[in-house]
């Protein structure tokens, strides 16, 4: 077989065979296929685009390009969830407790953030002590245990997808269907969970600003993973300004406990709810979604949701009081509130750039040896619908330096636009899949 | 300026600026930008193709990426001629001293040949002692003073359309009309000439299979040299058969003597004839095309255009003899005639396999670094159209090697469709533009 013969039969328009896409995976990840075939070949796949087979194919390959996790030693039915990615989304850090109080193990594989969005370990690490640095048999060994685990992804887990990547992100060839689908559902079949529930965002904030696009990642990812034999489920959520209202890493796990007490932002505790139905239903916990949602309810109501965090932050290496006390957790000194511009309705927020002002702040990485100040964000107090006054408080502002500050905070009034007619309340929800 | 920029540009659609082509041009030439992005943007540019004016800056970027020849020394209007390519294409051979005996200037680059096509200088090394390494300044010396000279290309002519070349070869990004015209035009003009005949071959044995491809090919080569202040002629001539009736390098070499004898082949002394007129007419020393023609008859039974050919050897370390007595060419130890395998008539003969025999044989490159045999080559007797009987010589076979001949016979019969029913022969000249 010949990579020359690849490319070309891609570019006239042709289906390559799995042994054609197993071939130029494994040879890439090798080292034997150089780089500029390879990026030829992606703009040839931008072009042409691939069949659902194809992208099975490849995200397996991808898959199989290195570590393949089993989860045979826990018991249950394992449900891993992923997010797409957005500004505020500390979801994992509230769902994950919910669904294990419920009875399904929790065994996830975690990033860290990059740009704009912020990543559930850097965020876990806001609890003193806490690592997710263990190996995989303490792993397994805690999900048995206290039925709940997330550990950093090994640099091993699908290779082919990272070195793929990394040349897309350089060729213009990032933003194809088939070739985002294989690379997440890459990763997460590596991870070795019975069900994966998905969380596609949609607009300013997420990868996908289109609600179409999202939809349509949605239905790529639901079919990989059930040709992969995977049980699967999908939500689409709205990413159009900030999940909840607090952005940046301590401030999040503040509002991820605040959530387990029930005292959450209604968006963000519904967003949850919706995903940990889901989770519920596919891990074989309840049969009907008002029996899970009743189950959640119950998790938070009763306070088993908050105990299980606790349990799995010491569990971890972390300080288990600051998981009920989330005064403990690290904050910023210097402390501003955002004054709004002018009278009127929030129409809507950049949400990207709301992203940008944490990473302004020194909350999030510019590049991959970026250090993280996990005390910096803003507690948002006016969102998509609500009216506001001159000098209201848009936001409050952690932060660590008054320059940054000053310029974060510019840049924040910018990202608001406040228009004089009455606007409704986004709808977080966008669809079930 | 960033080259992810430039791809992404393209493909989207966009239309390159002459900044952005230099801009991609000089980083690649220079190593600067990474063959893997060039690769992705070639990639794009096949999809979205490029406009005439993208096509100019691209050839005249690569023409500026390494030397551009002055000729502005040599006295009269210089013509250049450049065939695309084919199989017992020895034109240059008997041409140009056509040509320069009726006073127009020649000075010319010419290449090697690389697989089942042959090259000029090779060719011209089958006068003993001939040599195309001499330096600039005998070259336009040589031209002053007796009118014709023919170097090999130097390396630093175009660089960045070989290594651009190179990259697209093993990407599947060749057949591109922009990518083919600007990678030849590249050459042409950093050679200098002032006017420059096309020789577009079209058919199986030729770059270019399907006729409509090679008048596209011709049309977008003229608009690039016309934009660039070239006076430009084209002709679209046939490859579907080998040129003529020899193939292989000593054997053109005598064919082509043997044309300016006046005893050469109908379709080869028409090509030459059809192309010499354009040249005369760009070089001004013919008014109309009956003029030209006459002249160049006139430079054939006067015995001017042969003895042209030998003052040219002369000049360049070889053999003058030889010019005049083929028999003083280098000559192979194995003469065999292969037979024809029925009666009928020749319908079909598949050009770029008659190339491959001489291959086989020894007569050209398989790659770069290949040794050349000279001697070795066909002489056809048949041609399409021509009627033959079961046993007639086919061609005239001459190796240096038994078995190699008999593996080339094999393959030279198969080459070969006789039918029952009789067949126009082939119009060699398709179009002049």
């Amino acid at each position: 077989m010949r990579m020359y013969d690849v490319i070309m039969k891609k570019r006239q328009g042709g289906t390559l065979t799995p042994e054609e896409i197993r071939y130029f995976v494994e040879g890439y990840t090798k080292g034997e296929i150089p780089d500029y075939q390879v990026s030829a070949l992606m703009m040839a796949i931008w072009f042409r685009k691939m069949t659902p087979e194809e992208t099975l194919e490849l995200t397996l390959a991808m898959r199989d390009s290195g570590d393949v996790l089993s989860l045979d030693a826990i018991r249950g039915i394992k449900v891993d969830k992923h997010s797409t990615g957005g500004v505020g989304d500390k979801t994992s850090l509230a769902l994950t407790p919910m669904v294990a109080a419920c009875g399904v193990p929790v065994a996830k594989m975690s990033g860290r953030g990059l740009g704009h969005t912020g990543g559930t370990i850097d965020k876990l690490e806001s609890f003193p002590g806490f690592s997710t640095s263990i190996s995989t048999q303490q792993f397994i060994d805690n999900v048995n245990r206290i039925g709940i685990a997330i550990m950093g992804q090994t640099a091993d887990l699908a290779p082919a997808d990272k070195k793929l990547y990394a040349l897309r992100d350089v060729t213009a060839t990032v933003d194809n269907m088939s070739l985002i689908a294989s690379s997440i559902m890459s990763k997460k079949l590596a991870a070795g969970a019975d069900a994966i529930v998905l969380d596609v965002k949609t607009g300013s904030g997420a990868f996908m600003k289109a609600e179409e696009d999202s939809f349509a990642l949605a239905r790529e990812m639901l079919s990989i993973g059930r040709m992969a034999g995977r049980q699967m489920a999908a939500v689409v959520s709205d990413m159009d300004q900030p999940l909840g209202r607090a952005v940046g890493n301590a401030l999040e796990v503040r509002e991820a406990i605040e959530t387990l007490m029930g005292k959450g932002p209604d968006d963000f505790t519904e967003l949850c709810m919706t995903l940990g139905t889901q989770m519920l239903l596919l891990g074989q916990v309840a049969q009907t979604e008002s029996e899970a949602r009743a189950k959640l309810e119950e998790s938070i109501t009763s306070g088993s949701a908050l105990r299980k965090l606790a349990e799995f932050v010491e569990a971890q290496g972390g300080d288990p009081a600051a998981a009920c006390d989330p005064s403990l957790l690290v904050t910023a000194p210097l402390v501003t509130e955002i004054p709004a511009p002018c009278d009127g309705y929030v129409r809507k927020i950049a949400c990207d750039e709301i992203g940008i002002c944490s990473l302004m702040l020194g909350g999030g990485r510019e590049n991959k040896e970026s250090e993280i100040d996990l005390s910096v964000g803003m507690v948002l107090h006016k969102k998509v619908g609500d009216a506001v006054k001159k000098g209201d408080s848009l936001a409050t502002m952690y932060a660590s330096d008054a320059a940054k500050a000053e310029a974060a905070t510019k840049r924040f009034i910018a990202a608001y636009e406040i228009g004089e007619e009455k606007v409704p309340a986004r709808k977080l929800i966008r669809g079930i899949l």
